[in-house]
């Protein structure tokens, strides 16, 4: 994808986004539907379907060409990895969207060739839009933000977690999850894990570490985080591909080792 | 405390606190000062005691007969109780202000003999104030707060929780805390009990529960939490006085018998 290519989709995604934020606060008072989907905990709107919808229509009709993978099934059934991919989640934390009526994030990474090329993640109730280009940096509205800090410590730190890794689960060993909240300063849970990756990207967490996300959790978080010289990859340190449904860690570079060496690899659970 | 006396103290303290919240925005990039107190995770900053500096001397000019109970010290030795009492924390949320630079608070209860007349809890970065006077309602800037639904149940509530009280822990059974976590939608940790506080109030969340707390970090949220319909006890389900160090449960009123007697019970620890 050349550059003027990648900034002319770059400003049309933003605006859609603008748009599609918009959509979203003139309604969310509104009485709605809640769908449970997998379990009671797993929850879906009708307000998911309608933002997703929303980018699919302009996508067929602006970019033909290019594929779209969606949370809500409005994408396509077959990607073609060697295109440009959207990946989308229309609202990341639809429990927070349900419950708190913020803390949720529309969520958007492109993919050219399966190089993330474009992430968005827009806190619509905040009104706060961090974005990324490749080797661009990252932004948080007109706001450059800083690279991460390269000497920071784990005592120093805040990370990000849910409760349920430090309770007995199959992912991996609580108690190295209950030696991590010891260690650090202090532990963080948004509910929202692009809220996380952007959290991370502006140094408010130091650390967000999670057992299993899918595609759309991961695609835009993983190209912003990249741009303030964080490291994403699964809690063993392995690479993350684009359609890849895995752990995450995503971190400040300086503490990548550490939480890797000295706690997620001695967690493995043996299945 | 008559009516007229009381709006003109809010009114006043309404002011103060704006100005207050001013003064941490304009300085909050700068570099600081940190200190460590009783370890490493308890943190005070030069700020948090400017802004308490800034609320003594105004008390001490224009109510003078007034007295301030305070974080950092600069409040009075001896409290009597039977006077109008200003229940102080400069910022609530000391760990985020320094690592976030944001999601901390400013927290201010005003109780006379004994009894909370005005709260103002105030999300200094995100420009949001929290405020009630007794039996006036609460609001968020100037939009009143809905009363909390009397119908709301625990597995469709989001409850706010330490990490620490799912792990082996000297006040109550964490084996219970996790089993509260299973049971609710889902869990949250914000790190500053005013904000939880104002987030009960608000809806956003349907309890916060947590094992410790000092009587500044309680003063303004129990007032205003009280002005939606919350309740506000210790987790055995007894009152909490003005002076209170304790754990403490602030919650959707249809939540309170359950988690008393189907959780915090039943974790007693007998020490």
């Amino acid at each position: 994808m050349n550059e003027i290519t990648r900034e002319a989709l770059f400003n049309q995604v933003r605006a859609w986004t603008l748009q599609a934020g918009a959509m979203i606060r003139e309604k969310i008072y509104e009485p709605r539907t809640i769908d449970i989907k997998s379990n009671p905990k797993d929850l879906v709107t009708e307000m998911d379907r309608e933002i997703e919808a929303f980018y699919a229509n302009k996508i067929k009709s602006y970019y033909p060409h290019h594929y779209l993978l969606g949370e809500e099934g409005y994408g396509d059934k077959e990607i073609d990895q060697n295109k440009t991919i959207w990946i989308l989640d229309p609202i990341d934390g639809t429990m927070n969207f349900v419950n708190q009526k913020q803390n949720f994030a529309i969520s958007i990474g492109i993919y050219d060739k399966t190089v993330g090329e474009i992430g968005f993640i827009y806190d619509v109730m905040n009104n706060n839009l961090y974005s990324a280009m490749r080797e661009g940096g990252a932004f948080k509205n007109d706001r450059k933000l800083n690279r991460l800090d390269a000497n920071k410590q784990l005592d120093q730190s805040i990370i990000c977690l849910n409760h349920y890794w430090l309770m007995e689960n199959k992912y991996f060993d609580h108690r190295i999850g209950q030696q991590l909240v010891r260690d650090a300063r202090g532990t963080r849970t948004y509910g929202s894990a692009a809220l996380e990756f952007a959290y991370v990207a502006e140094g408010a967490l130091d650390a967000y570490v999670t057992m299993q996300l899918e595609p759309w959790d991961i695609a835009a978080g993983k190209i912003i985080v990249q741009e303030v010289g964080g490291l994403t990859t699964n809690i063993f340190g392995e690479g993350v591909g684009m359609l890849d449904r895995t752990s995450i860690l995503t971190c400040n570079p300086n503490l990548h080792d550490t939480l890797i060496n000295n706690y997620f690899k001695q967690a493995k659970k043996v299945t």
